[in-house]
């Protein structure tokens, strides 16, 4: 039977991701991969899992395995809202909604928002499990521009002059895939600008606890509150097959989120997220973050280094201060989806950095490079392969 | 601010969950509840579950907290294969989804099938969480007849004949809210309608594991494979805190369920899934149904008993072989709401009936009632409590 027929529209639109296609290539034997978007095992806080398991047993008992509130775990709720304050990101316990993972609440977020037709303002390249998330309801994306220090705002001033646009999207710290992170004076005029404009913005910030040097920046949330949703996870500094993701925001959209997330999934499971309360409350999550960056600042360095060492003088690529992303350019025209193919056939993956922008024909000449999940001499080894591949490309 | 004018025209249509408004009450001290629709926290595996943390965080280690495929975990994928086999259900390994809960199959079947204006077929009762899941797409419900013996087969050849159907979602077995199952001869005539219409039929199915007497049916699944998207979950006979939900779909419709589901939330929680993938090939399940069963055959026995003594001969109700409800039906016209308010007044909660219906204005004089929350004892005077209400409004 031809079952064809029957899909949605939006279904019709939506196409089979690029990047998961390309990307199947990965997991084959001895493969360094500089490609991936996850945290490495080693960060995983394993001893105290086991321990944590215990502990919830121990003390919800069955409260821990049955259905429980839409919003979240009570328990987890109270400690995400402590968690913020550190951040800057005031909320009440009521005013944090925990789902699975931010890429439920991305999806969550377009649900509510996204008629078919709205324009979504985002960075170009922006993170493409946002795209993934927002593109079955049908938008159009506006793309803004960014530079070294993140989104420009006089960008976001014309686009939002010129249009009206539902919401703006925003990685403003180690953005994925650049790295990036919007200067102090940036967040300021941005806060300004949705402000003046009364725009809604969703600032995503999952990378912001792994910071390696440098100054922390105050979320754009604690600059214009009533016009951003927050968006975090656990996923980067616990574990992300517990699924754990969490926002704070304006409260006719945290209502209307609790309303489509019945619907989505009835909640989040009780297990995972009463583990994720005992991390922060015991002061496990506190404790492990610095381990966490122990371990990924000397993979940077590593990185840092070995581009200066064995790329052409012909590439740049951007030096964040914490973060999984390194982001380089090669010149003009160079074809980073040739440059992949022949890596991968000497066992060295990345990103070809095109898949991360909105518009067609974009950023074939930039590359992703992420050091969280190769060693020190894996990367020194995969970065040399590269330029190896690169210069024979120039 | 005011972010009203942000809304998506989809979410200004959804409205405020009626039941849960008026269930909030349900949860005052004191309160015997017939209104869940939770299993009884009684019913989970407590002690073999600490076990089974050990047990996957000895045999998966880090594997068991890291992002993992969209599809689902690998053991528990051939797990639920070998578990659907029993159940009449042929389905390899690779045809297996696993997600969030059930619900979020639902939400993923709208999202890959539904169109804005489509009609889609549900008996009358259903269930309400498939309402909450298909909504938010904005399709046209067409509701067909049921009666004791469960959909009504006419009805769905008339619907199908009349008008374009994108699908029939069903919950043949212990059906919620009316316990009612369809008959082996009804199940035979739906498989035959719905491959003489190449029609698509969602097959929901989370009680068939709790049968109390009578010989299990075989899935409608298996009398149509390929016209039948086959749903069901963990929730009833593991835990419903860890939210597995898994489906058997046609292979086209499989497809685009992952692609959705990697825009909904990435992929279940690993740890869950693999929680569930050792309780399954452990033979723990199999150990386990039987003492679920024990424990909720009786309290199926004490409410029918009860009914039938304290309640007015001018009521009827469903005598099911297995599931989680008993279904009442009072006088043409008694207001079950006012019931409701009343019965709470006096400790004793229940789900007015009309809730269940996509007519508005149908069932007003419907109850649904859950015996796997309270004890004999418990549902013995919720039920004496509620026949006194009733009596007094008759």
């Amino acid at each position: 039977m031809n079952h064809q027929g029957l899909l949605a529209r939006r279904t019709r639109h939506m196409g089979v991701n690029a990047i998961r296609e390309i990307l199947k290539v990965v997991s084959q034997p001895g493969m360094i991969s500089l490609a991936g978007g996850i945290p490495s095992p080693e960060s995983f806080p394993m001893p105290q899992i086991e321990r944590l398991c215990q502990t919830v047993i121990r003390k919800y008992g069955c409260a821990a395995f049955q259905y429980d509130l839409t919003e979240g775990f009570a328990p987890l709720r109270r400690a995400l809202a402590q968690y913020l304050q550190k951040k800057e990101v005031a909320a009440t316990e009521a005013q944090v909604l925990v789902a699975s993972g931010s890429q439920s609440i991305l999806d969550a977020l377009g649900k509510v928002l996204i008629t078919r037709g709205d324009r979504i303002a985002v960075e170009d390249p922006t993170y493409l499990g946002a795209l993934q998330a927002f593109t079955p309801y049908e938008p159009v994306y506006v793309c803004l521009d960014s530079d070294q220090d993140g989104l420009v705002p006089q960008s976001l001033e014309a686009a939002l002059s010129s249009q009206p646009i539902k919401f703006i999207y925003l990685v403003p710290t180690f953005q994925n895939p650049t790295g990036r992170t919007l200067s102090l004076e940036r967040r300021r005029q941005i806060a300004a600008i949705v402000r003046r404009h009364g725009a809604l913005l969703v600032e995503d910030d999952p990378y912001s606890d792994l910071r390696y040097s440098g100054r922390p920046l105050p979320p754009v949330k604690s600059l214009a509150p009533d016009q951003v949703v927050y968006v975090s996870t656990l996923s980067k500094v616990f574990a992300p097959g517990l699924r754990i993701g969490f926002c704070v925001a304006p409260e006719l959209i945290h209502r209307w989120l609790v309303v489509v997330k019945q619907g989505n999934d009835l909640h989040t499971s009780t297990f995972d997220q009463a583990l994720a309360a005992e991390y922060l409350t015991s002061g496990e999550l506190a404790r492990h973050v610095p381990t966490i960056i122990a371990l990924y600042r000397p993979r940077q360095q590593a990185m840092l280094g070995a581009l200066e060492r064995y790329f052409p003088k012909s590439f740049s690529w951007s030096r964040p201060e914490g973060g999984m992303f390194i982001w380089a350019k090669g010149p003009e025209g160079m074809d980073m989806e040739a440059v992949y193919w022949k890596a991968v056939a000497q066992k060295t993956a990345f990103v070809p950095g095109k898949f991360f922008f909105a518009r067609q024909g974009a950023g074939i000449e930039t590359l992703r490079l992420n050091f969280t999940m190769a060693d020190e001499s894996g990367i020194e080894a995969a970065v040399r392969t590269l330029a190896g591949v690169v210069r024979a490309a120039v």
